[in-house]
């Protein structure tokens, strides 16, 4: 099988079909399988919420602004940087566990990527279409009300899972490799190189219309000032500060 | 194919085979791949430095601690969280990218662990063995030096690549998906889940071979005590400040 053909086409998938259902035992077995992806000394920093009652997948999918994904979905995962567990059983072993600080929340962070990419790839080799949902830190006092998540367990964003509905949307588009691996040292762009690596990004037909929608006059623009606002951005820092040991 | 199974067996592998050598070509086409992994918004706030010359790995293999997989392997790839590319992009499309504050330390953070951890599966599926290096932040003004990294760029582990020598090792141990994975809300474990969830680890030789070698009592004594101590991680947390926007 050409793997690196198949990674290379896969894409997320908002639009679930409401008549092949996701149950618990496949969604447990890919967990299971996803588990053991690597993690850090093999502390495994991480909890997950699998969410699967329709009333609580409504309930969140308010907190992730109402969302397409979030509503449809049939499962909803939210993944948890979770020092909380080890700290227990440090207890437990009569220690105390050590990461009550920003090299143990960035472990924790870590640990759980690694872990939720590995189910999001295995749930897509099963056929199943997903969508992350950074919309988390967004909210995160909601978050953690509806989830009852305790202190040391912080959620980062929640995966959506369902059966695609219809054709899988084509795959969106990246950078040229090249714009980012760096041989031997880090290559500092130049504007030359800043432009022949957003060149394609930019000459995509949606482009000039998220342009045009948003009445703005680049692309980086509608990114920076539409997207992702330093303003909100300042406000999630906020709340985030509270929510790591810094 | 079975890839619940296979996912469930793999493992890291840290000796790798001195005859039998890893082509850049193959290394580029696994991360031109692994590229389509999903990430924030499409921004693919990472990059990587590959290393390939052997004195530049040896250097490296130096500042990792002298550890055998950074030693004896054929390519080391250091992934980094990267706003800077993203940022000058912004520049040069008259804005500013907005992501100076810890909700874009996170972004990148997450978009940097998604791609590697999408790089380690497709390299793994094409036969290689990988190893993740996780003391990039025991020295991080050492890898910057050494790789050359500007601001903006924050390297946050190495993950070492060759085919594997002779077999390829037991996978390790994982807790029970049941101690990880939380039905609808969170459920805190009480001293009897926490115990059920590190029985099986507790009970394995290993577990008590390295009781026995550090001279400690419990096996969370190894971990919070020997392998991840608190005035360490309190060390890595210092640097980590300095280059984290907090």
């Amino acid at each position: 099988m050409d793997f690196n053909k198949l990674f290379a086409n896969r894409s997320t998938v908002r639009t679930y079909s409401k008549d092949r259902r996701v149950d618990e035992t496949t969604i447990m077995k890919l967990l299971e399988a996803a588990s053991h992806a690597p993690t850090t000394g093999n502390m495994q920093l991480y909890s997950v919420v699998l969410t699967m009652v329709p009333e609580n997948i409504a309930a969140l999918a308010e907190l992730h602004l109402g969302q397409p994904a979030a509503r449809n979905c049939q499962a909803m995962l939210t993944f948890c940087a979770d020092t909380r567990r080890f700290g227990k059983w440090c207890s437990a072993g009569d220690t105390e566990s050590g990461l009550d600080n920003i090299s143990g929340d960035l472990m924790a962070v870590m640990d759980t990527c690694f872990f939720a990419q590995q189910f999001v790839t295995l749930a897509e080799l099963h056929g199943l279409g997903t969508c992350y949902l950074g919309t988390v830190v967004y909210d995160l006092p909601g978050f953690r009300r509806s989830l009852e998540l305790p202190e040391g367990v912080l959620p980062l964003f929640s995966v959506t899972v369902g059966y695609p509905e219809g054709d899988v949307p084509e795959p969106s588009d990246r950078l040229p490799i090249g714009a980012v691996v760096h041989k031997e040292k880090y290559h500092d762009p130049d504007n030359a190189a800043i432009a022949r690596a957003y060149e394609f990004k930019e000459s995509l037909p949606e482009s000039s219309r998220f342009i045009a929608e948003n009445g703005k006059s680049t692309l980086a623009q509608v990114y920076a000032e539409v997207r992702y606002p330093k303003q909100q951005n300042e406000l999630i820092s906020a709340e985030l500060k509270k929510n790591l040991h810094i």
